[in-house]
C-alpha cells in the first residue's frame, strides 16, 4: 500500500482546509491536489502545488495588465499557434510541484532531465523503508531480439517464476541486512546510513519533490510517455499526463496533436511523400534513407 | 505614470474577485498581488502569482506527506540552518511570477540571470510607448574617479541641467522619428516594427514577464541589491526585497543574516583577524593581501 | 571596417603560431580559428575556441576509453540515429566559443537563449565605439501587411532615403551627445558612463564572447537561420551553420537533415495526407485543421 | 585493476599521436590527458578533453581580439578580483570533460548538479561488469551519534568483519542472479536488460562522460571536496581538485583562497568578531546566534 493511514490523514487534512486566494486558480487541478494516483506495486504520483492555469500561458504571451484573456476560442487559437511555432516561454510560466515515490532506477532515468527542482528523500539522513518494485506477471519481459534497448515477449511459466523469486528474495535479503549492518546494540556500534545504503538493490522505492514549469513538463512527457521509454517510467508519465490534461486543457490538447501525435518527417521523408503523392512508387533505394530509417518510416506510411 | 486608469481597473477586478484553493496561501503575499510598486519614473515591479511560503521550504526539506511544517520555532531553525549550508534545493520549491516594467539598460542587466521564465512585449510585433527613463536630480551621477565601474557625486547646476536637457531632447526626437518611419500613408508605406525600433535609445521602458524561484531570486537580490549594484537596477532589488520579506519572513530574515549581511573572509582574512585577536598588529605588508583586498577588508574592520 | 590593423595584427599573430596538443583536433575548424566573418556593416563572427568533433559525439555516445570511433560509415550511422530520435546528450559533447560583434537589438533577441555562457563588453566600466548598424538598400523592409512579426517589400525612392537619413542622422547625434555628457573638462565632471549610454539607441554596436554546446548551437541555428527569423540575426546564424558545417560534417549534415529541412506534422496534418495518398480529397472544412494552420500545410504541400 | 590492458593500450595510443592546434594549450592539463586516477577500489576519473586556460578567463573578461592578456602578475591579480566579487561569467570560459567510473550510490549525489552535460553507460542498452565498492577498512565507519548525515568511529573486530562479509557476499549473489536472470539458452528467453539491473546494488559501478564549465566545477569541489561531503564522492572531488590545480593554477589558486579556506560570516557573526576585537566577552547567549551556530562559530574562531 503507497500510503499509510497516518499519512492519509494528514492529506485529508489538507483537502478539507480551503482557503481564499486571489491568484488564478484551475478548478480541474484543485481537485487532484495532494490525492496520490498508485502507480506500479507501492509508487504513487501526486501534486502538491501548481501556479498557472491556460489563461496564465496568455496573459504571458500578452504581457497583459490584467486576466489578459479574451474568448476561450481566442485563447485556444494562441496556444495551438504558439505551440506549433515552437514558442515554448509563455509555457514556462506555468508551473506543478508533484511528490513522487519511485524505484530508484525509474529515479536515475528521470533526473536527467536537468530543467526542474529536485527535492529527494535523504538515504544518508534517515533510513529507507522495506517497498520494492516487484513487476507484475504481465510487465515480466524478456530482452527483445531486435532493439539491444527493448523489450520482447512476457516471460512465461518456470522461468517467470525464477526471476520473481530471484527478485523478491534479494530485495528481501539485501534489506535484511541493511537493517543488521544498522543495528545498534551491546553487540555493535551500527555501520553509517551512507554506507549501508549501498547494499539497497535499484528496485527499492525512494522519493521526491519534483517542481518543473509546464514546457518542461511536457517535454518530459513526450520522451517518456512514448512507446521507446521504458515501461516502469511511462506508466509515470501517463499518470502525468491525465493531471496535465485535467489542469490546462487546452495546452494539453495542443500538445498531444503538435508533439505527441505528431510525426517529423526528415528532408528525405518529405521527399519521398511529395513523390508518392504525385503517383511515384518509392523505395528504400531510391529514398536516400538507411535501412532503419526506412523502417521507421514505412512503420507510419506503409 | 505607470499604470493608465484602464489598466487599474483590470488590476483592481482581479483583487475584488477572491477564490477557493486547497494550496498553500502566504497572506503576506495575497496583500501583494497585482499592485504595481513604482520604481523609477515610468518603472514598477508587481507581483502576478506565486507558490509556495515558508512552510513549503520546510515540507519539501523534510519531503512530507502533509504539511510537513511542526512548530514555528523549529521550521524556523531548519530554514536557518538551510541557509547557513548552502542547502538550495528546499528554495527551490517556491516560485513567483512579477510583471516588470524597466529601462530597456536595465533590462540588458536583468536578463543576464539566466535561471529564469521571461516574456518580454515584443517590439517586433508591437510599438512601443513613448516613455523614457530620465534620472531624478539626486541620481544624476559623475563618473567615479576612482572606479571604472561606478559614480561619484551629483552632478550640479549648469552640467545637471545640460545633460537632463539632452537626454530628454534626444528620447523625443528618437520617438518622434520612431513614429515618423512607422506611419503609414500616402506619402509611405511605413518601415517594419522590428527596424524602426533601432531607433530607439537604452531608457526606453520595455516590460516582461519574469517568473524565478526562490533560490535564483535570493542570488538576484545578493548581486542586484547590493551596494556595487547600478542604482537604477538595485532600485528595482529593493522593491522586490520588501515584498519578498512579506512573502518568505523566515527564509527572507535568513537570507539577510547569511547573504546580505554577512561578510566573506579569504583565507587571508581569517588569518589576518585570528592574528589581531591575539592581539597582533596587522599590516597590508604582513597579511598577504593586495592592496585593494587590504582596502576592502579594512573597510569592514577597520 | 569590423577589425582594426592593430586587431588583425593580433588575430595574424595567433594562427602563426600552432601549439602540440594531445586533444581531439577538427582540421576543418582550426582554419576558421581567430577568422573574422564579416556580417552586417560593422559586425563579425569567429570561433577563438572549440573543444570535440564528430568522433567526439561517437566517443560519449559509446563512454568509450579510447577514440570510441569505428568506421566513418559507422560513425555517421550512429549520428544520424542520435538526432533522429532526439539523443540529445553526445551532441552536448562539443563546444564552441565565439566572439561576436553585433548590433543591440540583435543581442537581445540572441541572449534569450539562455543555455550558454556569455561575456559582454561593458558600457558601464568602457566607453562604447561609434559604430552602428545601417541596413543596407535590400534589406530597408515594410511593415509586412499580412504577418505584425514580419517584413514585406523593400522600401524605395524618397522613403528609403528619409529612413536612412533618419538612422544615420539620429546615431550620429545621439553618439555626438554621449561623448559631450562623458567629457571632463574645466567646464564638467563628465557623466557616469553607466547612466550616459542610456542615450544610445540599439542599432549600436556591442560585443561579446559567447560559449555554448553542440546541441545548444543547433538549437539556436533552427531558431535563428529560419525564415521567420529576423533578417539580422539570422545573418549571423547563416555564418555559423558555415563553420557548424566545416566542424562537424556529419552532426551539421544530421541536423540539416531532421531539423532544418524537417517537416513537422501534427495529428490532424498526418491524418490528411494519409487520407490523400488514399487519393482523397482534403479541404480545410474536413481536415480538422484551423485556417492558418491550413494555410501553413498547403505551403509545403500544395 | 580499473583500467584493463586493452583499455590502456587505447589511452597510450591516444597520449602518442600529438596534432598541431592553433588553439589554447595547457601545459599542465595536456600532462593529465586519457590518464586514468585511481579512486576508491575500482573507480578512476581522467580528463578527456579541455577548452581553455588562465589567460582564457582574462581574454573573455577583457573581450578581447587576441590573446588579451597582460603580464602573468596582472592576470592574477585580475582573476582574484572576479573571484573575489563573485564575478563567475569568465570562468564559465573554460570546460573540461571527464571520463568517470563510480559507485552508483556516488553517481546519485554527483548528478544533483544539473549544470553539466552528462553520458552515462547505458544497462538498458549494456550488460554492467561485476565491480562492486566495498570500503577500505580505515573507512568503514560507524553512524555519528552527533550528526544524523555523518560518520562516527571506524568499525573494529568483528564487527568491521561482518559489514566486509554481507557487502562482498550480497554483492556477489546479486551479481550472479543478475546474470542468471539475463541468461538466454535452451531453459529461457532472458529477462530484459533494463529490468534485470533492478536487482543490482547502489555499490556497483558505473561509469560517465561528465563535461562542465571551470565555475560550475569548482561550485561543484567547493561542495564536495569539503569535510562535510560523504568520504566517497570527495575522493573523486580531490583527485579533480589536483586535476584543476594543474590546469588552471591562478584560477584555482583564488578559489583555494576565496571559497575553499573561505570563511562565511553571518551578520551575527560580525558582530560577534567586532566585539571580541574590542576586548568584549562574548557568549551564546548575548551573541544572538542558537546553539549550533555558536557552536560552529566556535570551531572555527573558539
Amino acid at each position: 500500500m503507497p500510503v499509510t493511514p497516518e499519512q492519509q490523514a494528514e492529506i485529508d487534512a489538507l483537502r478539507e482546509a480551503p482557503r481564499e486566494t486571489l491568484r488564478t486558480v484551475s478548478e480541474g487541478m484543485e481537485r487532484h491536489l495532494y490525492v496520490p494516483h498508485q502507480v506500479l506495486d507501492h509508487g504513487f504520483v501526486r501534486v502538491v502545488d501548481y501556479m498557472g492555469d491556460d489563461a496564465a500561458i496568455c496573459q504571458a504571451a500578452r504581457v497583459s495588465y490584467g486576466r489578459g484573456t479574451k474568448s476561450v476560442q481566442n485563447d485556444e487559437g494562441l496556444i495551438r499557434y504558439l505551440m506549433r511555432h515552437w514558442h515554448s516561454t509563455p509555457f514556462e510560466m506555468c508551473e506543478v510541484k508533484f511528490h513522487v515515490k519511485l524505484p530508484v532506477f525509474v529515479a536515475r532515468q528521470w533526473i536527467r532531465h536537468r530543467t526542474a527542482n529536485v527535492n529527494e528523500y535523504s538515504a544518508r539522513y534517515s533510513i529507507l523503508d522495506r517497498e520494492f518494485y516487484i513487476p507484475a506477471p504481465e510487465h515480466l519481459a524478456a530482452q527483445s531480439g531486435v532493439n539491444n534497448q527493448g523489450r520482447g515477449e512476457v516471460l512465461q511459466g518456470e522461468e517467470a517464476q525464477r526471476v520473481l523469486n530471484l527478485l523478491r528474495e534479494d530485495a528481501m535479503r539485501s534489506y535484511d541486512h541493511y537493517e543488521a549492518m544498522l543495528a545498534q546494540d551491546d553487540n555493535q556500534q551500527g555501520l553509517a546510513r551512507e554506507l549501508a545504503r549501498m547494499n539497497l538493490p535499484a528496485n527499492i522505492y525512494t522519493q521526491w519533490y519534483w517542481k518543473v514549469d509546464l514546457h518542461n513538463l511536457l517535454h518530459f512527457l513526450r520522451l517518456r510517455a512514448d512507446a521507446h521509454a521504458q515501461y516502469e517510467i511511462r506508466a509515470y508519465a501517463d499518470a502525468m499526463c491525465r493531471i496535465a490534461a485535467d489542469w490546462v486543457p487546452a495546452a494539453f490538447a495542443a500538445f498531444r496533436d503538435y508533439r505527441m501525435d505528431a510525426v517529423s518527417l526528415s528532408a528525405q521523408a518529405v521527399a519521398a511523400l511529395k513523390r508518392r503523392l504525385a503517383g511515384e512508387v518509392v523505395t528504400q533505394e531510391n529514398s536516400g534513407m538507411a535501412a532503419r530509417e526506412w523502417r521507421e518510416f514505412q512503420e507510419v506510411w506503409g
